[in-house]
């Protein structure tokens, strides 16, 4: 149970329903999930939020399957199940396959326990990698 | 200054020259970077995490830009210098691109935003998302 | 279900019961909270950890009401559970409207976007934050 | 030394000049710092961060002083130096005193205490947490 | 519910069956827990991942009482409930007294705490604690 | 450079001074590190800090090797430069030997992977790991 009301449509006002018909117009489904429900008790979180991830998750250099794949692998580090749930989902409906999740939660795993060996014997960085593009 | 030693190839053991000569056959490169320099003070973490990289980071389901992406993305959301500027440069030696770069950066981002807001509000999980694939 | 016992009252040592009759009289409440319960399986942590709490929570500089929001917000920056749930009830009791409630998670969700930027460029410091009171 | 070049205004694009005079504006500053010349580097993601930041930090329902002690909160729990180092500056530029620091400081480190004593104990939370405002 | 299915030892392939076989014989169990079938649904992760907690976690110049606690500081300290249960088990197994688990939890709290003062004041560190071995 | 200035003896007031004192006849010293020097600024934490960490880290039913590389586990888990170096000085000064620092890291590092794993699938606890002591 959240912390706050969950906002369905019928009670909700002009200004969070134009956003609930954008996300329902723009990822082509029929239904609002919580996430959403619970922002719209701050209407200016509810439409910035959401028209931040519209843009980011678009497609551009990278593909959505990709983006989706990145997304997950910031809230498995960070623990957040809701997040983790929903984005398994959307990753898999934009095309990651089981050998994919695979390999990325291998890469995930493998990365968190990397970082903390590189902080753990706190190792100076490398001249080679200082450089940029 | 790392808290151990680093382990310099003249100096360093047949077990941990062995690994050293995998890591510039495999890289195809000619110099060992700090991290498993420092590793080397504990070789069998040495050989076991080279091996783990290794075969993590090779070409399958997922691209090697792919999976740097990933690690990178990681690394950000733990805040490890080491790892950020190391990946960030492996990144690019494969073919991670600035506008690549800056998409990976957004949606690192976002998603670390609303990992909080889903967890702030401890929002309840929908059951659409509960099922698998 | 937690991984200990949670001592209840009647059953709790004479310096449990101390600490449990000390938090019923500060917080003017009736009953003990189950973190409480949890951590009389160790006495001296209880005592401790309710001493400091009690000294750090009273007010002085800060308004209670701003205490409990900065205790929310490192609370959701880690993802505590418990912690979110008694900490908004905390907040709320002292005053945290809905608008502020709604305020606090778009900054809270805001900061962990930009340290994210930040690191993730690895951007340094402006030699004109770098001077003291 | 970040990972991308910084991008001062006279070489900027219209686009990013126009992010600069804002902030500018907004702020009544004469300088742009730089970390809004790291995410130049992604117009997109300069111009929505920005627009972003204008909007949750401005005045509202919590004082400025109090975002900003929010957003410091935030940084310290996560350690990111930069963030740490602009908004320690930003909080004490709106009113943050050093007992005010001294305060928040305190908060921040016994939240980040007890949140691993009621992770690591697995408390459940109460019922009479459960409730909604 | 996890994300992916729960391989089971009768549906498992031979690769799997052989990982499996391993756990039950090296920790002298008769069942294996969820987080091998889990993994199970990439076998490389599952044996790759079985043979360094194997390694890691084996008898040597630390007891296997310690390294439990040192696991179970990790978990705790970033709040994975499925870890927290699993090695508050194990570490009791081997040898962990109620006592020591109080000691451990308020380590690791106040050890959370301090890292956040440190951080949060951006503590330079002394030249007495730069020198290696 | 510290947000805060380091307060010397000399200049520091009785009740600074009284902390200062102890924590050198506690830890057989003749120096104060900077973590207390900036505490300084704020009394009631220094006080508090320093009597919560001499009784935490006191003999009892753990070593004090034991509990400082806890302590090292958690500091490196957050990434906390102040505190791995402080920490690892101080276990090596109780007794860590280079063989032990190499055995902590490992398991670091190896709960640091696994806690994402054990995240990134959602694995749902064990009922035999929900029983207590």
């Amino acid at each position: 149970m959240a912390t706050v009301r969950l906002i369905e449509y019928g009670e909700a006002s002009p200004e969070v329903r134009a956003v609930y018909d954008d996300i329902k117009a723009t990822r082509k489904v029929d239904w609002i999930n919580n996430f959403w429900k619970a922002l719209a008790n701050h209407p200016p979180t509810l439409k910035r939020t959401w028209e931040s991830v519209k843009e980011v998750m678009a497609p551009g250099a990278l593909d959505p399957v990709v983006k989706e794949m990145i997304y997950l692998a910031v809230s498995v580090t960070n623990g957040c199940e809701y997040c983790i749930r929903s984005h398994t989902a959307a990753a898999r409906k934009v095309g990651m396959s089981d050998a994919m999740l695979g390999e990325l939660m291998a890469v995930v795993g493998m990365a968190n326990e990397t970082n903390r060996l590189a902080n753990g014997y706190q190792v100076e960085v490398d001249p080679q990698f200082m450089t940029k593009t």
